[in-house]
């Protein structure tokens, strides 16, 4: 069965002269992207690689490839408004039937297991998504400013990929966006499709800050 | 006012012969139980400092202060069948009034400020906990299995200390145990008493499996 990845990198940054945005930082010597896009490419050399990236990244992006030698064929879409217009826009390239996974550009550490087990659901279940436990005890804070503990063996942490059949994220995409679309799988419920869950790995952390990339550098190591 | 804290080191692991239990463990070559205490001590070096162990590990501690020449005072408490019952054990060498903190022991990279911002809110709010933003996308469970995603802005990740009245914790604590008593927060709203939330930092993990001794050596050479 045909597959592709949609990889998002949404970070903000280049424009506005701030810091480098996160996915193009090195990490042990390579980019979080390109590290990113080499975890797929492991899991199955012929599933079908599409970068979104913010029109004003993609020729800084271009010449890191260059600079890093990095020669993985890949399409690259152009980044929207939220993160559901990015994911639209890579949609518009998937060509074929198959399996769509969509993947956070910042979550180079997903393991080939997790990937497989997504993509073997998915071709099943339609709709597919990574969770792991909460270690934490969780509090529900109401709008008043109250909060209470809350069962945490009832709540699951979401990671990526998270995939579908094409037809379904094609379907869910084509509706309106409304704010609380914060991952695909609550686009694709929006239609009333249930999604089903898998385990995903602890290590398949969204680098988001700068203890992230400390941390980030260690599972490198590890590698 | 009086401050006390109780350091709990529940985890198992000498008694079966299996792995060395998490809070001996050298970080940086000192065991994490040492870093907690020295957290504590270096936010105020007149806090009480109660460490609640397993009666068959306080041998092991005992030799491992004398092992690492560590000095600082502390009374031992006997690690009960729960969390709620060790730290019902720790709250009975609370002799006096004033606040009394509760701590994970696992937990040593808790900053001095959020230490500080527990007990100080604690004067006026007898009940305060230290929560973090939930980062990923967090799914409710139900109990057939169906999940659905829930929005995470009204959620709390919590972490320790959680500082209370001495009075207020142990009123709590006479309470009846009950299984959804999962953190000192819990025990306290069963009583109707509102918790109090602030701000805990982001390095204050709670070291649970070898990922997290990983990201800890990071931590620790940060420091």
């Amino acid at each position: 069965m045909k597959k592709y990845v949609i990889v998002v990198a949404g970070g903000k940054g280049l424009r506005m002269g701030g810091d480098i945005p996160k996915q193009f930082i090195p990490i042990k010597g390579k980019p979080v992207l390109m590290r990113t896009l080499e975890a797929f490419h492991a899991y199955d050399d012929k599933i079908e690689l599409i970068v979104v990236l913010p029109v004003e990244q993609q020729a800084y992006w271009k010449r890191l490839c260059a600079d890093y030698g990095f020669t993985l064929p890949h399409t690259v879409a152009d980044g929207g408004e939220t993160r559901f217009h990015s994911v639209r826009n890579g949609l518009a390239q998937v060509k074929e039937d198959g399996l769509v996974g969509v993947h956070d550009g910042v979550r180079p550490f997903v393991s080939r297991e997790v990937i497989a087990a997504c993509y073997d659901a998915a071709a099943e279940q339609e709709a597919v998504v990574p969770v792991t436990d909460v270690v934490e005890t969780i509090r529900r804070v109401e709008p008043d400013g109250q909060s209470e503990t809350v069962p945490r063996d009832c709540y699951k942490l979401v990671q990526t990929p998270q995939v579908f059949t094409v037809g379904l994220l094609k379907q869910a995409y084509r509706q309106v966006y409304v704010p609380r679309f914060t991952d695909d799988a609550s686009v694709v419920e929006a239609l009333g499709h249930p999604v089903y869950l898998v385990k995903g790995n602890r290590e398949n952390i969204k680098l988001t800050t700068p203890f992230d990339l400390r941390v980030a550098e260690v599972l490198a190591d590890a590698e």
